[in-house]
Parts: C-alpha cells; structure tokens; sequence
C-alpha cells in the first residue's frame, strides 16, 4: 500500500482499537466471542486480506505493513487480531508461495472478502515434528481428487472457518525435506469434516482452538495446494516466518498495552501518601519494561524490512518471535507485580495481560524450540564459513 | 505435638492428601468451592487448630510440624490450605501473642473445633501503611465497648468465616509504632457486619476473598484483643512472620506438585520419535526446577527451627517468603513450558498452576515491599554493630 | 559522509579490524598499551574526528555512521575505541553544542588531527550529582580568565590528552538546572595541571584512566565554553546522549566477537566424541546471544536515525545503552561458560572477554541511574498527556 | 570432632581469618602466593587433614563440620582454600573409599601432616567423558608395578603438591561403569613426572594449577589404589559428592564476604547528600543477595547432614554446587553494580570478587554438566517408580 495511504489508515485503525475494540473488550470477555457488527467492521475495514494483493481485493500491505497493523490492532484484547491472523499470516502465505493462478483467483477474493481461513498442520501426535502425521490422503479411488482421513488439533480459528489449509500425508514413508506431506485446500462444509468444541484455554477470550476430524473427505483434484504432492510441509514452513512475525508483533503491541495501563495504575495508587510511581522498585520495573519493548519495536522494524527486501529471514524471524514473546511474558509479569493485590482480581485489566500473553511463547514454535532452530542455523552459516 | 505421632500423621496426610483431595480438586474447580464432605473431614482431622495448645482442643504443633502440614497440603490444590490458613496462620497466632485469658479459653475451642476465622488489615486504601488506615473504632457511649465503623478489603474467608479479627483505629492520629491501631475480635454475625460478593480472581479455585463492610459494629469490652487499646498492629506485624511461613511452605508443596506433574507428562509426551523427558532443554528446566524446590525446602528447615527455638526471624520469614515464591513462580513457568500446547488449555493441570501460584509472590508482602523490608533490617544491624 | 563513499570506508575498516587490531590485542595486553604506530594509523584514518565537520577536516559522520564505525571498531579489544571514543563522543559533542565559531576554529581542527581530548566531570565526591561538585572556578582577580582548583577522577584518556573539557563551579551555591556549573577547555600542559598514576582496573587493557588535579590553574577568558558560565553541566548532558550510544555501539560489537569466538569453541572443542556445539544447551547459549545481539543491532539502528532526524532520544539512548551493556554481559557470561575450564584462563580470549564488558554497565551511567532516568521521562510524558 | 570442641575451633578459626587471612590478602594478590608463614600456621591447625580420622592424625571432621570450616575459610581470599581442598574434598576421601589398609596408614598420616596433594583426572581431550582418557597405566614389565604415560590438565595444586592421585587408563577399549581407569597414588618426585608452568587465570590469586606430565613413570603395586584395577573412576566419582559441596561451601562464604564489603561501601558511600543504602535500587540488591546467600546456607546444612547419616547425595550435592555457585556469581554481580565506577578498581576489593568467584559455576562439574546429571537422575528415579 502507498505509504501515505498506509499512515492514514494505520492513524484510523489507532483510534478504531481505543474508541471500538477497546471499550468492547469487556463484551468479548463476557461473552467469549467478538460481537457479530465488530467482525464486520473489521472485515469491512479489509483486516482478513491485509496482504493480500490489491487486485484481487485485498489491501496489498507489505509486510512492514501488516506488522504494523498487527502491532496496532494488538494494543487492543488478543482475539481481534487472532480472529483474522490465520488468514493473513499463513492462509495468505501459503497461497502466494504455493498456489496455483486458479487457487489465487478463487481463495484471495474470498478471504479478502473476509471469509475465515484455518491452518491445519499439528496433530495429537505430531507438531514440528512431521515425520508422525497421521493424517493421510489418498488418491480417490473414483476420480482425480482424494479422500483425507485424521485428526488436526489446537487448530486456531476452526469453529469460524470456511476454509481449511489442511496438511496431509501422500507418502506412506516419511521422506526427506518432508517430501511425504502435501497441503489441502478444504472447504470446511465438506462432508466428513467436524470441528470439535472449543478448547478451554488459560486466556484469549473470544479466540477459539479446536480439533479437526476429517473422515474420508472427498476433495477434488484442484483442492492440491500448487498442483503438485510434496510440497505440502516447505509451504507450511515458508508461511511460518509470516507467523512468527505476526505473533511477535502481537506480542510487542500487547506489552504496551499492558505498560500503559502499570504507569497509570501506578499514578494512581497511592502508598505512604504518595503514588507508587515514585518508589524506585516501580520505577525500575517500568524502565525495563519500556526498554525491552523498545528493543522488540527496533527488531520488528529491521526484520519486516528484511522480508520486504526479499532476504532470507528464518533465523531473524524466530528470534524476533522469541525475544518479543519472552519480553511480553516478562512485561505483563511485572504489570501483575505493580498492581499488587489488584494484579489478581478479575476487576482489572492486570491479570488477563498475564494469561493472554503466556500462549505467545508457545505457539507457532515454542521457545525453546525456536533457539534450537536458531542455533542450527547458525552452525550450518558457521560450516559453510570454513 | 510429639515426633513419632506428629511423623505418623504426617503419613496419613499424604495419603489423604494424594488419594482424596487431589481427585476431588475436578470438583473445587467445577464449584470454586471444596465439597463440604471433605471441610468437615479437614476439621475433624484438626487441621483449623493445628497450632493451637492441646489442652484447648488444638493440636499443639510447634511452627516446623506446622510448616511441614502446610506443605503437605499444598501439594494439593490451594483452596484446601487457604480454607485453614487463617485460623492457624494469623488469628491463632494473634490470640496467643495478644489474647487475655478469656480469649483464648473463648476462642481457640471454637476455631480448633473448625470455626473459620478471618483477619481484617488491609483497606481501599492503605495495606502495609497502617498511617492511613480508615477503620475506626470509638469508645460505645452507652457502655463499655466499641462501635466500629469502615471497610476491609481482599479479606480471604470473609465469606465462610465466623469470626474476624478486625484492625482499626482508635486514635485519631497516627502514632509511633503504629499504636493508634488496635485489634477486635468481631463475631460475623454481628449486627452491621456484612460481606461483599467474593473477588474474582485469576486462579485459587475455591478460595475466596470479600470485602467485609463495618457499620455501626456494637462490640462488647472484652473484644479488644488483649484488652488494651494501641496494640493491635504489633499482633498483627508477630502473626505476620507465621503467615509468611505459611505462604512459603504452600509455594513450595505447589512446586514440587507442578514439577512432578511435569516430569511426568515430559517421560510421557514423545516428539521425534521419544520422550520430551530425553531433550537436554527440558532436562535443564527440570533440573533448575528441583534444585530451587531443594533450596526452598532447606530454607523452611531453618527458618522454622529457628522459630521454635524463639529467635527473632522476622529477616528470615521474609526471605523465605520471598525465595519460595518467586521460586514457585518460575517453576510453574517453566512446567507450562514443558507442557507445550497442553500448558494453555484447562484439560491440562499446567495452566491452574500457573494462574494459582502467581498470587504467592503478591500476599503476605509482595516481594517488593519485603525485599525492603529485608535490606533495612540489615541496615539496622549494620549500623548496630559500628 | 557520503553514503556510497562511507560504505567503502566501514568495509576498509573491517579489514582493518580483522587483519590489523585483532593481531595486535596481544601486544595492546602485554604493554597495556596500543602500539605507537597503531595509534598513529588511526589518526591517518580520521578515527579521533569522525563527526568533526568536513570543512574543519574531520569525516563528518552522522549518528547513525559513527554508531557503525564504533561498532565495528569494537570488534576488537576495547583499548582501540577507548583512545578515540571521548574525542568523538564528548568533547566535540559539546563543542557542537555549545562552542563559539572561535573554539570551534580552535578546536576541531586539532581533534580531528588526532589530539587526544578527556572529559572531566566526575569527582571523588560527585558524579552524576553536581550539587556535590567541588572544583571550583574563580575569576582570574588579575585579568579577564579563571583560575581551576579541584580533582576529577576516574577520567578517561587523561595520561592521553592534550587537552580537557573540565566542568567547574562558578557559583558556591547549587542553582536550579546546575546553573552553578561551567565548562572550561584547558590544554593539559597548563601550569597546575597533573595527573595521577593510571588506576589498575579488571579489564580494558590498554585504556586507561587517572585522576586529574587542578591547583591554581589559570586559564584565559576564551577557555570558557561557550563564552557564558552556568550552561557546562547542559553542554555535559547534551554529550552523553551520544556517549551512551557510543557505549552501546561498543557493547554490541564486543558481544558479536565474543558470540564468533564461542561459535569456533563449540565447534572445535568435543566432549563425548563430538563437537560440544551439538548439544542443546550450549545450542541455547548461543541462540539467546544472537537473539539478543540482534537485538541491540535494531535499537542501535532506531536511535541513531533519530538522532540524525533531530529527535529529542535521552530516553531511547539511555534504553538503548542500558540494553545493550546488560546484553553484553550476559553474552560474554555464556561465552566463558562455553569454554568451561578453558574460560577461566588467560590463553585464551573468554576471560578478558568477561573482564573488559562488566565497566559498560556502569560508566556513562549505571544500569540503575540510567533506569531511574527513563522512568522519570516516562513519568514526566505521562504527566503532560493528562 | 566433638560437636563443643568443634565450635571453638570454629569460633578461632572466624578470627583468624578476619585477624590474620583477610590482612595478608593483599600479599596473597601481589605475590600470587600464599605466604609460607600462613601456610605453615593451616598446617599446625591441622587444616590440611580436616577429614582424616583422629587415630590417623587428622582432625576428624564429619562433613557438616568440614563444610562449615570450608565456608568460614572462603570469607577469605579462595587461595586459602583452594591449598588444602584437594588433600581434604578429593585425596582423603578417594582413600577413604577405595584404599588399602596399608595405604591408609602411608598418606593419611603425611597428607594430615600438611604434604599436599592433587587429583589427576581432567586431560587436555577428556574431562567428564572416560572413554577420551588418554592417559596409560600398563604393567611394569620388570616386575609388579606400572608404568604411566600421559598428560593431565588443569590440576588444582600440581605446582605444590608432594603426591597425586593419578586417574589412567588399564584397559585399552573403553569399559562400562568406566572399568577401564584406575587410579594411582604417584609421588610427585617419582622420576618421569614434570609439572608444567601455572596457567594464567581470571583470578584466585595465590592458587595453582597446572599441566602434568607424566613419562615412563614407574610406580610399584602397591602405588594402585585399593590394590584393583577398574575402581578408580568409581572412587573419584565417590570424591565428587565432596568436592561439590567444599565448592558450594566455598561460594557461600565468598558471597557472605562480597556481600558484608558491600554492606559497608553501600553505608559509607554517598550520593545526593545520603547514603547510597538508601536508596530502594541498592536496599533491592543487598536484600537478593542475603536471600540466596541464607538459601544456600540452609541448603548446605541439609546435603552436609544427609552425607553424615550415610545417605546418597549425588544430586543434593549437585544441586548444592550449583546453586551455591550460581548464586555466588549473582552476589559478586551486584557487588560490582553497588560500587559503580569503584567497582572496577582493583583499588578496591569488589572487582577481585567478581573475577574469582566466576571458577565456581565450571569447575567440579559446570553448571550445565550438573543439571544433566540432576535431571538423569530425576528420570531414573520416575522410572524406577513407575
């Protein structure tokens, strides 16, 4: 999008999360969903094809683009942006690395248009771990297409999906470059497709996760992602710097939130006669706070820069990921601290941050698992140095 | 108690403890309250007056075999430890440092027999700062007792409780060492005493904390704790190093429940092909998690031992306070860590751990306020000994 | 500087670096020294002018250029930035701001040559508290000049320089915004002047710091910065904004050769038959430095821009400064743990690793000073949005 | 020892350290030795034969007395220490496992005497790992004996020691439960044995350590310890538990010292007109660090208690030596940071803390090593209960 363009919208979209999302967030609690006119203003406002290209009715963002929007519309409670993630981060992604012009022609308007898009890759068994999936399809008997069988888990959006991503097995043997898995392109009122009950999580009130049961599915032969088996697993995998990012600037606009709210409460309570900002162990859980989501801020802008540029990105991705989910685990704790007694009562807005924020180290690469990544990384960079 | 019985009950609590209280914590959660059966079945094993003398009805443990039940219990959900904590912790120990006679020949009966008491301090608008405290208590004018009027708040049991130890000012001003404030032994069911709805909290399923409401509270003479006006917060300060020990001994039980649980799901889960247990990353995180419970336990050992051999701890129930429950802090983190996906969702005990736990680092003393607390006690001793 | 030709410049340098400063470290630690002739290649390089305008015959960088040339620098051992860095960062800072055409005539020419400058503001009594400041200057009783009486310590590059910046009071009593204190360029060589015997420090080998005395030190009108008095301690501020970030530029470039080094290490050294690089924790040593190096990178790129755009940056320079030095730390912390045994020894590179980054956490301001100065920033931002 | 006599050799042996070690702590640094007259006097108190039974002519201390002499000596510089650890953490107490009566009577009496000793198991490619050992033992052609080839690393006291325990290989192809070291007690005079030049070290001024080397070198039979083959590593592995908890011992005494000096600068330091201990930042850190130090202690207490009634402390001892150690590099940390600028002065006491307590998180096992060895533990344990 043209960059004076952009700064309008992003300077709207900042007044829509204070003076709409926000006040509404009590009502998304409550009542575990975002409010029905919400969802439509957001798709109204394009948020579900954010990077979607302009000319099939998207909003075109790059992606210093989308990470800002992210970052902004995170200020605000988890599920908004949670609600239309799947579609720009990995749906999106994955359809522009890997998808044919007729799957681009049919599926970018559609999610632009804000259908919801789920991403079906983990399983009971199996998470990063693809030599174990499960789920197989296999050629249809009858025709050009196949029939997908098993179980996909804590598949984020699910229960409001139309359309599934769904990763799938077309080789008995796991193979290298997990040549075995392929990707699907499921419509979810497919029949032999259930969507499980929500799973009831520690926050993110209004985000839903669920299984996925596919029970001899009949997709047709166009429903391959690219034409072509095998590439299933490297599509997922490039969708996946676009994930990370995402909950990264997730993380990064949510920690600033949750340090807005420790400097007013802060102000605002008084001990010993006078407001508890002006104790130093207050002042100094404020200062870390604001340094390390200044460090989160710069690192979102050299990575998504990086991406832009076309360069290779995995290892700054998942650092990103990594250092901005552990900064916000970090942040909200320390709002929690700063509230005291408050920080644990429903009453205030303290102990959500801290439950929300906890998921963001977790998924689309647990922590741990990322610096593994990482650290191989740069250990093939250090060999192929010598 | 004697050591041989004390070690034999000891026993019988962790049976209880593994084979009735934890299968029933599906049930804490599902009611937010323990089922009745089993509060009665906590009273008649003693557990409202462990610490009160044996010729009274109690049980007559010294402060290590006190330390030693609370750990145990906690190794359940803390509901269980909350629901006598305050009758063992704070009122009891509040009778026995300032009672008269008649107080205590009244009231360790009663709360040994398992009537829940509550302990009234903190205010809207003052906790550790006794300056500003609100509640006031006037000399009656038609007689010998007190009318009290204010409100106390995040008062835990408020809701079940029988009877209150309420703080309140019966001076104007505020005096040195806090001898404006004095203690009343307030029956809840006295005319203008009423409760407000229980808190919502983040975790702590089945433990409640109110706000109590004094309006025109008529007291009789002999409820002033001690029957002397001026030195109610200094029973108050002397019960609070037992209730520190309390906290501390819960977060360390609560550790070392969260680690197991974790060492067992990490032999269980397998990723690539084996247990999580077999990845050096979750080894470390088991491994730091037991050392800092070991620490943590060795520190109780100490501290209560000293307790009973009368010395002054107030320096050492603070930090063990403080180390147990950060320590217990980090420990749940790091089990959710190891959980994965299942650490945010609510089929899983990781995610309750992790919300129950993050109070212990707040009561009591958040760490804050006691790691203060800590450093001018050794700035005394220091300038002491010059 | 041009961007293209500053380009070219950064890649000599880091030639340099590798082939010239890097070999030399051993003579730099065993004379505790840089060799002569090494000194005098940086001079011919225009190291001690960097951002001393063109037309003065400095390299005129800009924030963001010079931040690189820091960073690339110290790359090596500390000694090479240390000699150049207070004629960079401090002194023709404050001459920027706050000299006359005359001083600037004078001075920068002489800089950018390769005199060395030291900047005198600490004293044993006073730091960053100027109402403590102690070196007085009078008016000259026979003439238009000033006569300096007092001690600075702890003054880098005084055994070095050919002339000092020293702040001195000008009014016995301390005034609002340090008005009391001025700044007063004097030659080193001025009759009064000595200075003390270097101080034996943990690391840094080859920088060094000494005290500077000031007895009866008469220095003409035009030594004055400025021509005015009471604006020393702003002119002072004004330069450590670009102090810190030349300390945070040092950091992140020491931490990335310590991490290379560790890098090597862990793939050269086995234990158990293969490379120790193999095993996940050391894999996660490596990954949280590079994901923290990466880090400090982002910030260093944000603050700098905004400098050279005119931004008010106290709080993003003392954030960025505050965040790189503690990551530095850490990082050579994991270092030395990598080499194990090895790390403690002087034959190898860990242990001055270790040694020489622990002084970036506490000069130019402490961690703690310059976190008490962010929260009071953010305190006074939200002061003034309310 | 007698526990009344005990606590008056303890209460000595506190004011000889404050009246006698602490004063030569400056000789101990400039020279890089103990002086003799000191060592001398460490003799004659019998320091060096701690834990050799009395019929042998030691001081027979059980391993809680012998801890608490550990971290009464470490208040001192860790050179004190470090000269008589080997005879009483590793030498005795392989004997005391593993030797033969006549063996017993030969070392006991000379090492109780002050003849020191070193502990020959780390090789330039081996450390933890056995089956690297290198170093050969084959029968002495000639007649009963052997004769050993290799080089050993690092040995703590090689450059004073009159005898070694020397770990070698009698068995070419690996064995498991590492039967194929042994172990033999090799005069240092034994012809064939050279010692190489001390390493240089980040710090412990005054201790030593240094390659062996060890040629042809002829011992007679009875020079194996216990008279088998196949046993040594099993005895050194048994002088482990003790050599952990002298270096927990050791890092919480040096903590205790850091912390007191800093206490004391803290108190005597002013900034902004007052005491910099009065400031929360500083209280923050002085009350972190007597919280881990006090955890420490009560830990030692409970690993020392369990050694004494026979139980297995593999990993309470490990778990000690790393919090102890962690916990010492933390204190030594702050230290610095409270002393700002001083801090990095070797004027001044902090600095040398901080760069002598950095051995204790590597050697007897780093960090990492031992975490591993705590969770294998931990797992065999799970599966054991299963």
């Amino acid at each position: 999008m043209d960059a004076e363009i952009f700064d309008q919208f992003l300077d709207q979209l900042e007044r829509y999360v204070r003076e709409r999302l926000i006040p509404a967030e009590k009502d998304v609690i409550a009542n575990d969903a975002i409010p029905d006119d919400i969802v439509q203003e957001m798709k109204d406002m394009g948020l579900f094809g954010l990077t979607v290209p302009e000319e099939y009715g998207g909003a075109g963002l790059n992606i210093t683009q989308y990470a800002k929007v992210v970052k902004t519309m995170a200020y605000a409670a988890p599920a908004y942006r949670s609600i239309f993630s799947i579609n720009v981060g990995m749906f999106n992604s994955a359809i522009k690395n890997g998808g044919t012009d007729a799957q681009k022609a049919e599926w970018w308007p559609r999610i632009a248009a804000g259908e919801i898009a789920c991403f079906g890759l983990t399983e009971p068994g199996s998470g990063s771990d693809s030599a174990a999936m499960a789920t197989i399809a296999r050629p249809d008997p009858d025709g050009n297409g196949w029939v997908l069988n098993g179980t996909k888990r804590y598949i984020t959006n699910a229960p409001h999906a139309s359309v599934g991503l769904i990763m799938a097995r077309t080789e008995k043997d796991a193979l290298p470059k997990n040549a075995h898995v392929s990707a699907f392109i499921v419509p979810m009122d497919t029949p032999g497709v259930t969507v499980g009950s929500p799973d009831h999580k520690m926050g993110q009130a209004g985000s839903h996760i669920a299984d996925i049961m596919l029970d001899d599915v009949h997709v047709p032969g166009d429903a391959l992602l690219g034409g072509e088996t095998g590439k299933g697993f490297r599509f997922a995998m490039q969708s996946l710097d676009n994930g990370r990012i995402s909950v990264g600037a997730a993380s990064t606009g949510y920690a600033r939130r949750a340090l807005d709210s420790a400097l007013r409460y802060a102000n605002e309570r008084k001990a010993f006669g006078e407001p508890i900002a002006n104790f130093q162990l207050i002042q100094q859980m404020l200062a870390e706070s604001w340094t390390e989501i200044y460090a989160a801020e710069s690192m979102m802008a050299d990575v998504t820069a990086r991406v832009d540029r076309g360069e290779n990105t995995i290892r700054h991705a998942a650092a990103f990921k990594v250092f901005a989910s552990e900064m916000c685990g970090r942040v909200v704790d320390r709002v929690v601290q700063i509230y005291g007694g408050a920080g644990y009562l429903a009453e205030y807005d303290a102990e959500r941050f801290f439950r929300d924020a906890r998921i963001y180290r977790i998924y689309e690469g647990t922590t741990q698992i990322l610096q593994l990544q990482i650290a191989k990384h740069m250990l093939r960079e250090w060999a192929g140095s010598v």
